[in-house]
């Protein structure tokens, strides 16, 4: 039996996560299922880059770097997001862009586990992994190993000095085995690096527990920090002392300030830092990730997985005529907090649904993708927005929106 | 004869600049003659991020990317930047920080100018500058070649892929003549990487007339961007085909929203974009650029070079008995926007300053440094700095200082 508009408000009653979504600022009348691209606005962020810009920077100008603990900032922010992923708070450092970061901690990588020179990673990873994957490759004379997911356990050997992979899958949401994947790469000497950013925020991580050597993720899915926000780093204490990365700007010396002709590595993730960090993005990431001020991530993982299975099951029961195919582990244990679906039509189908006010995106050449962001969408959301998926499919409205012109952003 | 205050006054009365100084929010009572570290709030700062965050981000949410051209702001702003350092409007683009730019820009010169693999630099250059390229070095198997400034010419030879030097000297405000440099690398077939950070902003840059090959530069200093503002980068047309570097994150890809798995550089400046970038940050350093707006750089050099003058007449005739040593070129064409002064009580004496509303810097050992932001620093401010350093010096303020803690950033 269909679940009712009804039912859906009763889970939302119950749900013990309702309190968060007061923390952000929903635009009314959108179904926002796209915070997997971009999360929405936390309601504090507005307020703090005003107070930043105008008091910080304004008035106390280059003494904030002291006064207001500018300087102090990328720790700060990454022990935030330390227990988000499974860390300790003096493993995670927020700094640059996930696409840099990935670069500083490969390099890294491959330094520490030399002579080997082969990163292995698999074809469908998230396009800037294998770009900047390939760019490192060639400009170190390693080798880039690209294998299909199902190739990988047997393509792990001696010569394989990284392993580089997403948590969980962009188009699909299929999630990897990470303990299990660690063990096989630790089993033949490789090091471990895994881009959460379409994982951390929305579901449990156990970096710490699950033997994880390195990994990198983005501030602005899941985290809320905004446009393009900083991402963050983390490194298993284990390895902090020997890892090196080859971008060894002033902020990652031992003691930027006596301004020496020497670089000497800090000590702990400080290395990781390169120039200066963008103080105004940082700050808003700050306050994406204070949206998850006494959250409970299995709680999170729970509602994940709940707004999942009820998208899924709401479109085969009333959408199944419709010629689309589900692209994504139909197991919530599988599927990170995004459900995938295929259509030829998809462009269009998701056209169709943005000017209706559901949000969500399309990834060539035929993936309709929509992200759940437990601290804000609700059960009722989900219900809304196949409600609306079923009445573009049975009007054809997406004809309309066949021929417009294709661009999308992550 | 002293300059008078009276004087002073006339002068900013028919100062050609003085209009720029409304378009800053310069905090009451304070003289801040260090926006060679952090430039001053631009009024139309804050209200620019309100609007980002609460509509732009806030409303319009992921459709942004498009609608309020968020994808096209590392162009845009960096076409704003070009004119104020001598550049066409598509050889600049901003981008990361000035320490990952450096990289970026050196590791493809390094490329581009193979097998050679010696970059040469000086002993004095800004520190993450050496820093950036040690690790550079180390990392690509080249050699960094560090001499003393008089050494340079010298070492110029055929092994040198880059001269890589820095335009100002951040301590003694001197600068190279860039467009000597450029020949004489050029004449050994060398390329050239200036750092413009101290200069562009206060001073006029020629870099497509001098020849210049690369260069980057930051965008918090005399650019007015906030703090951590994102740098820029800038490739003579003549290179940026053949140009590539290793950090090809999918913002640099020619067409990052096809999702294809291998990277292919997009054209012009765009590849040297790595990941997303900053919209926040950068959206505040578009309303930095903006403060020059209708402003002649001849004009700025001109007052620039006046007040440096200024300053060091005063300090010649007011301070003359109380140890310091001019530590600056006297000669203005030779200075960069900023005088420095040499005195063994240099730390307590800056904090003094610091305590009496007078915002300067210490760099060890025993430098402090007034920079000059032409569009909001007036005569006056000159004069009542000289005027507090010379009650500071007569009556030993400096005294209660000296034990205070050192910590200063640029």
């Amino acid at each position: 039996m269909t679940v009712t508009r009804a039912a859906c408000e009763q889970l939302d009653a119950r749900d013990p996560l309702a309190f968060a979504r007061e923390r952000f600022i929903v635009p009314d009348g959108v179904i926002y299922l796209d915070g997997n691209s971009l999360g929405c606005l936390p309601r504090t962020t507005a307020p703090r880059l005003a107070q930043l810009a105008t008091k910080e920077w304004g008035e106390d100008l280059i003494t904030s770097w002291n006064k207001n603990d500018w300087i102090g900032m990328p720790g700060r922010v990454g022990a935030r997001i330390a227990p988000l992923v499974g860390a300790d708070a003096d493993e995670v450092i927020v700094a640059d862009s996930t696409s840099v970061n990935l670069f500083k901690l490969a390099a890294g990588a491959l330094r520490l586990n030399a002579p080997r020179r082969v990163i292995l990673t698999e074809r469908r990873n998230f396009p800037t992994d294998l770009y900047v994957l390939q760019g490192l490759a060639e400009f170190a004379g390693a080798e880039l190993r690209t294998v299909a997911r199902e190739e990988l356990a047997g393509a792990l050997d001696k010569d394989v000095a990284l392993l580089a992979l997403t948590h969980a899958d962009f188009k699909t949401g299929e999630i990897h085995d990470m303990r299990a994947l660690n063990a096989a790469a630790h089993k033949v000497g490789a090091l471990t690096l895994w881009d959460l950013s379409h994982s951390a925020g929305a579901m449990e991580l156990f970096l710490d527990r699950d033997n994880t050597d390195l990994a990198v993720g983005c501030g602005y899915k899941y985290l809320n920090g905004g446009p393009g926000a900083p991402a963050y780093l983390y490194v298993a204490r284990r390895h902090q002392q020997d890892l090196r990365q080859p971008l060894s700007g002033w902020m990652g010396h031992a003691a930027p300030f006596d301004f020496s002709e020497t670089y000497r590595p800090a000590d702990g993730m400080l290395r990781h830092l390169c120039g200066t960090q963008a103080v105004l993005s940082m700050a808003a990431l700050e306050e994406g990730v204070k949206t998850f001020d006494g959250v409970d991530m299995s709680t999170v993982r729970a509602k994940s997985r709940a707004l999942g299975d009820l998208f899924l099951d709401l479109v085969e029961s009333r959408c199944g005529d419709f010629g689309f195919a589900i692209a994504c582990p139909r197991d919530s244990q599988r599927r990170g907090s995004q459900v995938s679906l295929c259509h030829r039509e998809g462009y269009a189908i998701m056209q169709a649904l943005i000017a209706g006010g559901v949000i969500g995106d399309f990834r060539a050449p035929d993936f309709i993708r929509f992200g759940f962001a437990p601290l804000y969408n609700r059960h009722v959301d989900v219900w809304d927005a196949v409600d609306r998926l079923a009445t573009i499919m049975r009007d054809s409205v997406w004809r309309e929106a066949r021929f417009q012109g294709r661009q999308s952003v992550t």
